[in-house]
């Protein structure tokens, strides 16, 4: 097998272990921990049937390529829950020696390509890197209200930590923010899931 | 919440079921049975890495999103594994059914557009049709032959089952079928996990 196809398969094997990433996020229906590699899917998915909704113009194909590859680096650097204060110090120094690895497994083109897509989401700038983030905030919270915000209320989350989180949902789709995300959190301190 | 919003959430809420549909095939280490989301995730990232093998030009956005939705279906129908000569007879009608109800869920423009490539990717005939059946192939080999074989060897599977399959393959990518798939068959078959 030439070098080029076999490097392309090594990465392609060894992002198999995403599927063991497992998140605070549950699925619906009361189920099990989601994995990462699930909730990629989940979100590409997402962004493709609800981009009219993005605040910009955006390259769909770039969106569901940067959401379907944006949790590789937590093979080696483990998930950070969104409101682990601590974890999320070192989150940054973890996922880049993972990028270096895992997308290095790649021929040297396609490795700078799906790094820089991954630089791209982490530095929240362009239209893409903000839906796609979006969709990464609303995918766990849709499954968390379809299960009566369990998961805010087995963390002791504040309605200030989600705030602090979610009004960035805003930069990627107001609409969503407005219409499902700032409703869900109102709704959900209501319901004394999520801390005033 | 406006109705085309909700019923965008709606499907987007219904499709994590898909992450409860199991498949033959083990994560790679041995692992658990792989679900169908997990399977679909998977496959869009390799339909985008292994794009330049396939035999004609393909939209790649395109076969991304039939890579991620081909397996929506199962929700209702089930899981009918390759090589299930009883399961194979009805599945076109189960996956008919399902079809219409989970993806009817939708606003009519999208529901209408995910049908027609879904139906697309069943009729085998596009570029994108061929190729992304080739990563349907490619990914559980892959992971199956990271494992020695071992869900060949499981259901007692022949020489002429895997070609049967697998030689379809080839339209979709003939460099994939001559340097991966043919290679790896004629060993397990070797190797004694694929009856000969």
């Amino acid at each position: 097998m030439e070098d080029r196809l076999a490097r392309q398969l090594a990465f392609a094997l060894e992002i198999d272990k995403e599927k063991s990433v497992f998140r605070q996020t549950h699925l619906s229906g009361h189920g099990r921990n989601e994995n990462d590699a699930e909730h990629a899917w989940h979100m590409a998915i997402m962004a493709y049937l609800l981009r009219e909704h993005a605040n910009e113009d955006v390259d769909i194909a770039r969106v569901m390529l940067m959401c379907l590859i944006h949790d590789v680096v937590e093979i080696d650097a483990g998930d950070t829950y969104a409101y682990d204060a601590e974890g999320l110090k070192t989150q940054a120094a973890r996922e880049e020696a993972a990028k270096q690895r895992i997308f290095g497994l790649l021929p040297d083109d396609q490795a700078a390509e799906l790094m820089a897509l991954f630089d791209e989401f982490e530095a929240y700038e362009t239209p893409e890197s903000k839906f796609a983030h979006a969709m990464d905030n609303l995918q766990p919270l849709m499954l968390n209200t379809s299960n009566g915000g369990g998961d805010w209320a087995e963390h002791g989350v504040s309605a200030e930590q989600v705030y602090g989180r979610q009004r960035k949902t805003a930069l990627g789709s107001q609409v969503i923010f407005d219409e499902v995300i700032d409703p869900a959190i109102k709704e959900h301190v209501e319901l004394g899931n999520i801390k005033p």
